[in-house]
């Protein structure tokens, strides 16, 4: 099971109030199951370099099951993934990816924001994610 | 002048509802005036590998100012434009691309579709087209 | 012995202005001896998938030292060169492309021209070619 | 709007006498609003890696609107957005990649200059973003 288009469009929609709210402008992006595009919406002035990288942070999170950021950690000089970014034709590996799971715990997709300080990506990729009922 | 997230967004939501009626799940992507993403929307069960085809139709129709199929016709083997789909990271040279205008006929973007056979590709993009009103 | 960036710059602007004469807003390009990119020029409206064809161009030219368009004659299905595009990161192989010699015959550079049809295109390369006094 | 090829031609001129001034002999290339090349100049023997760098410095200046070295401070191992060069193709985050802005603040596109060390690339970039007069 993955998330279904009306389900992607609610979570963007919810990422738009917040980052409208924080008054930041947002690239976002949804990936499904198969870590494959869903849907994405970038606000209108939003910077153009975050168009790739909202996308980017979707799948990485998909990729690995885990928030962008916890990948970040690990990857640093002397860390274990080291340079890991290497891979999968470019990952994004500081916050801003999050993975969405349905009511059983089953991921069914993920989530990545970009467009404003990593915290901001974070916050409103988070409060999309808390607000959704799969 | 650029299309907005906000026209980009009805344009889909048109080219949806066009593409329910005849019953096939497309994908849709829509580039604004500099050729960049600004939002894409895949239907639930709409083939995966349209998803770069969709980006790469609006892509290439907003790179040559004309509708992707007009590129095709004229990069058949023999054809003045032979193989241009090389340039660009890769075009997409068949129908389903559509350049978007304003009421003053200044090009402000472009519509890709993808998921159906080529014409009804180009017949959902037509529809949400000619529906808009910028 | 190559092109020299003053040289470059006098050729692509007597490219301008024949393509200001008829009338069609050009991309120009110009390679040196090392196949490298020297200058490039986008006129006002010219389409921005030529950034990348007219570049492609300069540097067909220059890497087998005979105008993009002969190549194309030998690509075609069938022919010697079959898909040879999908060589050097992708080669144009329709006119456009014209290889720049010195007085005493070597080829000290490439130049591209995209934006409007291939006989303009060619039209404009081979202009500010005839008229270098290298 | 965007930067006109007259104003990006001025505005390289001014960094190539710069460039003169101090000795070193710079790749300088102009992006518009959509990051989309304008114009590109290489003047004669500065180094053939810097083609490259000095067109991805123009964009990723463009990318975030905010100069290259900006994201370079942020991207560092340990900092909110290391390895954020891996997106977008590849970008480059040292010095002398320029913010373009008209008279009324708005971004028009974006400078990039590489040649010699990143501070006389800022420096290159810089003097010719501030004698322009959009």
């Amino acid at each position: 099971m993955s998330i279904t288009l009306a389900q992607a469009e609610k979570l963007s929609n919810t990422a738009k109030i917040k980052a409208t709210e924080i008054g930041v402008a947002m690239n976002i992006a949804i990936v499904d199951e198969g870590a494959n595009l869903v849907s994405f919406h970038r606000m209108d002035n939003a910077w153009l370099g975050s168009i790739d990288i909202a996308i980017k942070k979707a799948k990485t999170a998909r990729y690995f099951d885990m928030n962008s950021g916890e990948i970040g950690k690990l990857s640093q000089p002397g860390g274990p993934l080291y340079n890991i970014e290497h891979s999968n034709g470019g990952l994004i590996s500081f916050p801003g990816g999050v993975v969405l799971k349905n009511s059983d715990g089953k991921i069914i997709g993920a989530i990545g924001v970009s467009g404003g300080t990593v915290e901001q990506d974070h916050e409103v990729a988070s409060a999309a994610n808390e607000s959704s009922n799969f």
